[in-house]
């Protein structure tokens, strides 16, 4: 028989009545003849809540006793699921992560799996149960409990998928899908039908809070498909799988804007072999992430060079650069943080021209500055005011058709 | 160093508060060189929290998952509990039952404890750290989570207690020790120092919500010594321990009333061998637990047969019995649920006579009267009307002087 993974989020199973809801769906693909594992969230705001019961005893709780912690709310979640199902007749068993030997490394609170004791999920399948998992958490080698980090029952789902061959991987959300773009920005923005890995791992921003992105690179890496739908409605959601040819013919999958971020820029850094290695290296000492980095050369002597922080870290990446920018020769430092990037996402990019000048010249029409602008393969981005964000997304989304399904878009 | 266990009950760690005042407790014990291990309930009202959510989805629920779902409060307590402890400077590490392999039968909600991974504890216990478990909670060797029942914490605490050779179990909780009597009933009741393992397990119905039986059973099997003393108080509570010669000096340790009982009575039985095993082998079948079985001849055919019974098995007993009555020939059934069982308990019986005397006299005098009266080596009780069983439990607090120290009570 196919096994079908299914993952259901916290809204999706805050209270009896929703995991009754979330246990129809269950018996549904049973009935359909599919061998089911369910993996769950913690319920509604109970991972928020245990976080701030810890913070009351403690301000900075010790990350192997928050993990023990906040596993709690995932385990009763999957007993309560239990329940629900065998309330409707049919025989069910929960586990939690440690129970089905979900291994992972030791990094306390955001822990990566290294493997799944896939034979204990087959045997119990085999006796026509439906096995629920604890999602987000696993344990250790020394059997600690580890927890996967913010959205891990996502990867928790799509790692068990991959581990007993499932058909699907279906991730359950208050949602219907995944958007060409944030509907709170533009409302018409339209359902993604199918979108590649490489794609939603681009849209990652616009994921927050759909879908996991560790989740979607375990997808990729081990090629399962994962179904991202709504739990209240029985409408088809997105679907996010390996490329296929007829995807080429979408020239923009999405469009996203991230708001949190700043800019940081050397001018006239020495142009020696070297420098920017001193620069990028104190930055990791300081555990900065840095994105699009750019260097131009301004004389033969000198560069600038600019790059993009999360604008959590900027405090961190300010005091690195300091402390490096006299090494380096660095005439000047300046930084912005009252500014967004907007992208555009597709595979398409890669076999049509023109998109990047139908952008630029959709913002140039909205009278939205560009800063700067940096590339992928399958990615347009560009630096925009951050009070110009929205009308700047507004702008690229109606340009590239986002309210239309991809088919119906112009070619 | 020596080890001392602690274990602190839900009104103890109900709160933030609450629970770095249990750590300041286990600071103290630290500070006086013991090595502490703790063991801690769920916090407040969580279990019946958990237990009404479970009845939400499910009027029914599996058992396997109804202990999947109890055991997180444990297991929420003792990981900020441990938090607490770090917040003050201490190293402390939380285990869940299955971590210190807290072996158990596979008993679903009132599972036995077979064994204790001491080593882990004393693992840690040697690295310095204070080691905090789970309290109620087990595995089955299949790696199934259990529980022990109510007031299991008690159990594990000791059993803990056993396994790692502790000095004692301290067992704190929201009353300064155990009492002569209810405190509710006589306001004057005294707190008893120090008390025998036979007599506590005799006053159990007082110990109700102070000490769990299997607990204290657990003890004089293996000798633990128990300490149930205030969580809030720095006082001296109660020692169960093993019969000294002192405690014998002591004719009443304790008086008790249990009111939710019934009283069944099969009238003119054929009096010939296996008609008794007749009768409460139908009651065994039922899951109906007898208490006090009376037999008296009243003829060379004919016997009466009475027994106890708790309240909330009458329905099944009743059915038992009719379903075994003319197979016995017995004449008539009487049921009495308006009646109170009255015990006075004291290792002191044994040498000394006229305790029965008394406690009959003190009855006559407050015109209670008695219905029938069985007695153990160390246990006097009389069957009483309930609505006269707080001034019968009053009288007998009186004539054994109950609300003094038992060194001050007349000889």
């Amino acid at each position: 028989m196919p096994i079908i993974v299914q993952k259901f989020g916290g809204t999706s199973v805050a209270d009896a009545e929703k995991i009754r809801r979330a246990a129809a769906r269950v018996i549904k693909a049973v009935k359909n003849s599919f061998q089911v594992v369910v993996v769950a969230s913690a319920r509604g705001k109970q991972t928020d809540e245990l976080i701030a019961d810890a913070l009351e005893v403690n301000p900075n709780p010790p990350k192997r006793e928050l993990d023990q912690l906040l596993s709690t709310g995932e385990i009763q979640t999957v007993s309560l699921f239990a329940m629900a199902l065998a309330a409707a007749g049919y025989d069910a068993i929960s586990f939690t992560g440690g129970q089905i030997r979900m291994m992972t490394d030791s990094v306390h609170t955001k822990a990566r799996i290294i493997s799944i004791g896939a034979d204990r999920i087959h045997k119990q399948l085999d006796k026509g149960k439906i096995v629920l998992v604890a999602g987000f958490q696993g344990i250790d080698e020394d059997g600690n409990i580890t927890t996967l980090g913010r959205g891990g029952s996502d990867t928790t789902a799509v790692a068990i998928a991959t581990a007993l061959g499932a058909e699907e991987c279906e991730i359950y959300t208050d949602v219907d899908g995944i958007h060409t773009t944030d509907p709170w920005i533009f409302k018409t923005a339209a359902k993604i039908d199918q979108i590649s890995y490489d794609e939603m791992l681009e849209l990652s921003s616009l994921g927050a809070g759909v879908m996991h992105t560790r989740a979607v690179e375990f997808g990729k890496k081990y090629g399962v498909k994962i179904h991202v739908r709504s739990s209240i409605e029985e409408t088809k959601g997105t679907i996010i799988t390996h490329e296929v040819p007829q995807m080429e013919g979408v020239v923009v999958s999405g469009a996203t804007v991230q708001k949190d971020m700043a800019k940081i820029g050397l001018v006239g850094v020495d142009n020696k072999p070297g420098n920017a290695a001193k620069i990028f290296s104190r930055l990791a000492k300081a555990k900065v992430v840095v994105n699009d980095i750019v260097q131009t050369e301004i004389s033969t002597e000198k560069a600038n060079l600019s790059f993009m922080i999360g604008i959590s870290d900027l405090s961190a990446a300010k005091e690195a650069v300091e402390q490096v920018k006299d090494e380096v020769n660095c005439e000047r430092v300046f930084i912005r943080d009252d500014i967004a990037e907007i992208s555009v996402v597709g595979v398409g990019m890669r076999t049509h021209y023109g998109v990047a000048e139908k952008m630029f010249g959709a913002l140039a029409e909205a009278e939205v500055n560009i800063d700067s602008i940096t590339t992928s393969e399958i990615r347009i981005s560009c630096i925009v005011d951050k009070d110009q964000a929205e009308q700047a997304l507004t702008a690229v989304s109606i340009a590239f058709e986002l309210d239309k399904p991809a088919q119906e878009r112009t070619k």
